[in-house]
């Protein structure tokens, strides 16, 4: 398995592990990270023996991110987000929910700034209860980044979201459960073990190219307003998945109370097509 | 009162009652128990005497859901969707989101896969805290049904829906009233009770004009990305109401501490026109 | 500072207070409230000096709606719409959604019709636990006033808002608070105080310009159907913003731990033409 400066990845079974890995820093963020992280999802999300992936941080925090910098620039001696970007040009478009593969976050400590951020890409956030999240971008004289702005609202509610964005203020894990932003505050010592519990839940169970269906239409839907054209994609992809073998088999293995055998190939059977004609 | 195989239907006063009625196998969902359904709503809908709608289950489930069966497939013995339809040509459109009336969910018990998706399209959900719940698609090898991917992120939040959607994971009635999908959960046996008693309420107090209009205009806006022009239409159907003898009424009955006795008429009365020309 | 008929102004250091002021009528709306609150907003907004603004009301009630009076009309003696506006010309536009200053609602006590639904345009709100609250409009035999039917479903997801809206119940502060609708309920008592604590700590540690832009491009992206341009305008800000000296202070600030000295204007130097220009 190839090797990175910032971050860990590792093998349990179907499960894929990507460890923020600098925690002499907090696993502070920079865009080698970033790179990093994305080409690790890539090589994951290409590899059909991977049926989920957990993100997590090496060491108390999760991830501080980049709050300690000067805007627009990088830690001393870390890289641009061109050069990291060189260095990493399969990373680019691998964002986690880009994926065909469902991510689980483990939010063992702090995320503050781009640290929390770069979770709500993920599909299932765990957090430890007593975390500190923020995010503190207005306390740091700038503003929320990324598309924080459009994406936090679709997740929480704009009520819920204004509060976080305009204040800035570090509220915890067991705040981010109640809110719906994590699915499960737990003890900090647990977060991990419960995520990948999960994590082989999914991949046990969810056959991997209706939770790649499930990923990216979802995610387009976001942004579809014709509530009658979604409703007529989702039915050809429904009619799709049902004349594949995993129907079929998710309704014997039901019946028999076993594990199912997915045959369907998230790399091979993803019907592109069909999503790109419906476009 | 029509008779149904799959569904019984009832009157208490202002309030119509639909049960799902195939106790023996946890009032599985069909195509014929869907057009039943739609019929009987249709019914109560065109009927101004029905003030409410309460949908619930006989036994101790809601709805199993159609999950057993090969996808695309129906019960061996039941109809085709298109043989349903034949059989109800008066359902179609007749779906709980499309009525006047307001339709509450009482979720006695189990509901997975159609059978919760079917509550989505009521406006009220009560539910057993204990009753199991799930959108099961993707541990069955199909995807999400109707337009699910477009509507749960709307209806409760996308970090919420996708963590429901994407594992598919059973989830108990406690979670759906903690994460905003239900309005209450209740002992099970609590649960048709206090769905009747907020359907009398409603029936008692709130105008079926004003309900009618709050539920076209609210599934309608779901679509609207123009607030301004949001505005507009809500400005006028608010004068609309204000022109009309229910508004004395409100006020008067309610300076009077009496029940209000609304003259406007839900099938008679509903301003179509004005929202078809702002369309 | 200027006095008014309806509300109360006051400043505590950089915390402008706007308190609705008719506790004989428990604070009921009117057109003269509406035109005076927003006028105090402006005022407010337009004063460098104001990093925060709270809106509470006096006595028990926070307002009780304008839902004793017949639709259509205002209060014996008091002002129509127009004359209101002709009163305050410098009213329009400056609601508390409009505005570039945060803005937290500390509501009392009870706020039903009118009275909650202008909550919903402040950014923040705190709720007494035992408050009662209520969209009422559908039991006056109107239809939610405003954008209520647009916004709500929005503010807290379709659920919840049907819920709310379509019954026009009661329900508590508390409820609010679970509901996301509300970011904390308290006891009466300490609402306020609450909500002042909260106003001085934006008015500290965030930066204005940044609220600014969060506050007005949180509101558009509602509008936003293209995730894209949402993400590459918020890029284009956040670079305005790190080009600029608040972006240097926030981080000296946070790692001297120390209040930062921000020295952007919201007045002057808030990047209005780079919002003309993407939109």
């Amino acid at each position: 398995m190839q090797t990175y400066e910032s971050i860990l990845v590792d093998r349990d079974g179907p499960v894929g592990v990507v460890t923020l890995n600098r925690p002499e820093v907090l696993n502070a963020w920079d865009w080698l990270m970033s790179a990093e992280m994305n080409h690790a999802f890539g090589v994951f999300d290409d590899d059909d023996t991977v049926r989920a992936i957990v993100l997590t941080g090496a060491g108390r925090a999760f991830c501080a991110g980049a709050g300690l910098l000067p805007a627009g620039r990088t830690f001393d001696g870390s890289l641009t987000r061109d050069q990291a970007q060189a260095r990493y040009p399969d990373s680019e478009g691998r964002q986690a929910d880009r994926l065909r593969t469902p991510v689980i976050a483990a939010i063992n400590g702090a995320a503050v700034g781009a640290g929390i951020t770069m979770t709500l890409r993920t599909d299932i956030r765990f957090v430890a209860a007593d975390a500190k999240l923020g995010f503190v971008f207005n306390r740091r004289g700038v503003i929320p980044d990324a598309d924080l702005l459009w994406s936090l609202p679709r997740l929480v509610g704009y009520a819920r979201a204004m509060d976080l964005l305009l204040t800035g203020r570090i509220f915890t894990g067991a705040e981010a459960a109640e809110a719906g932003l994590a699915s499960r505050a737990l003890p900090a010592g647990e977060v991990l073990a419960a995520a990948m519990t999960a994590a082989h839940d999914i991949a046990d169970n969810v056959a991997p190219v209706s939770a790649a269906i499930t990923k990216l239409v979802a995610r387009r839907f976001l942004e579809e307003t014709d509530r009658q054209a979604a409703l007529e994609l989702e039915r050809r992809l429904f009619r799709w998945a049902g004349q594949h073998a995993d129907a079929p088999e998710g309704v014997n293995a039901f019946r028999e109370k076993r594990t199912p055998r997915w045959t369907l190939s998230k790399t091979r059977d993803f019907p592109a097509e069909l999503l790109d004609e419906a476009r």
